[in-house]
């Protein structure tokens, strides 16, 4: 049994995609962030980092989207959610999710947790004005550089997927238009016809209720 | 024939001392930031991102340290620089690795490169004063939580070791002293004894005479 701890369309609702479509026994715990939940004693023996997802498998906790996304792929090789026999390919798909981690949220994180990397009210008042514009940028690179359609490795769908599609559906978040972008945007749509997803956004609707 | 783009003392090292340690045969070309080569049209072709490091393989090109350390170790498995048997241990290295590119070198980001992020120079000037103290309590936070000792993954040394010994290498460039840190300090000097960590030393710095 794993155990995804994830806060409602955080970037956790990738992992949370994957491990429904891996068909591995999994279970969900909300982490309450209004109440700062991610920063109780609780919750930092499991994720010391104080952020979401975590994984609880049976030999230890695993974080970042990165390294779960992967591990979901590998611990159910039957399901294909990732290109396991093909390093190129595999590399391909974690340079993609590794450009969304550490530069596509990234960019996000700066409209609202400024107070990250900065004190004072003008830097956060700054960097909540260019954070839409880098956002749009990095999905600008997506649509022209990394998306080849109509999955992000091609033919081959991947755990890159749910990645991208969570990371779409904070475009609206920020006023952004996805139409914007043709190919992320037709993306999306796919994405949201799987039963996976649309079983994963039920599971996390049902534990915010 | 592998060709890793790189700069000197960038997180291309990391790429650089895998590669070394691999076997495999490869030759690196200096990308030169002074001239804003990274930015050129020749190496925008290469990597649209305009960043190092960039690997070139007859497959196509890799980006990302995530992404291209774990390439590395899986196109030569018997160099054994990734625990590829252990989905859980493999998923550690994964987790280690984006915790330093999302968050670790995303914090020394904001002490040079504030410009991607917000565009007031009181904004920079607050974020270069803050970046130090939020790279030494990432620092904390792998000497608490995430080195094993010897290696980051214990006894299995890995492509984690060289990405961390990278970073370790800036804390001096901030000020910071990594003895703060036995562990990590410990690792450093560890590390330098390599020989595959002196011979990428010596590349580089022979390919910037």
């Amino acid at each position: 049994m794993y155990t995804l701890f994830f806060s409602p369309n955080a970037c956790s609702l990738a992992s949370h995609i994957a491990l429904v479509e891996s068909g591995l026994p999994y279970e969900i715990r909300r982490v309450k962030f209004a109440e700062n939940e991610q920063q109780s004693e609780a919750y930092l023996k499991i994720n010391p980092k104080g952020r979401v997802p975590a994984l609880v498998t049976d030999k230890g906790v695993l974080t970042e989207s990165v390294a779960i996304l992967a591990f979901i792929a590998q611990a159910a090789p039957e399901a294909k959610l990732a290109p396991l026999d093909d390093p190129f390919l595999f590399g391909k798909m974690q340079a993609f999710n590794a450009y969304i981690a550490s530069t596509v949220h990234v960019a996000y994180a700066h409209w609202r947790r400024g107070y990250r990397w900065a004190d004072n009210q003008a830097s956060f008042d700054d960097m909540v004005a260019k954070a839409p514009k880098v956002f749009h940028a990095s999905f600008q690179m997506i649509e022209d550089q990394f998306l080849d359609g109509p999955y992000v490795l091609g033919e081959t769908y991947s755990v890159a997927d749910p990645y991208l599609y969570l990371m779409t559906s904070w475009l609206a978040n920020m006023k952004l238009d996805r139409t914007d972008f043709p190919k992320v945007s037709a993306h999306f749509e796919r994405m949201k016809e799987r039963p996976g997803v649309q079983r994963a956004e039920a599971e996390q609707a049902a534990a915010s209720a």
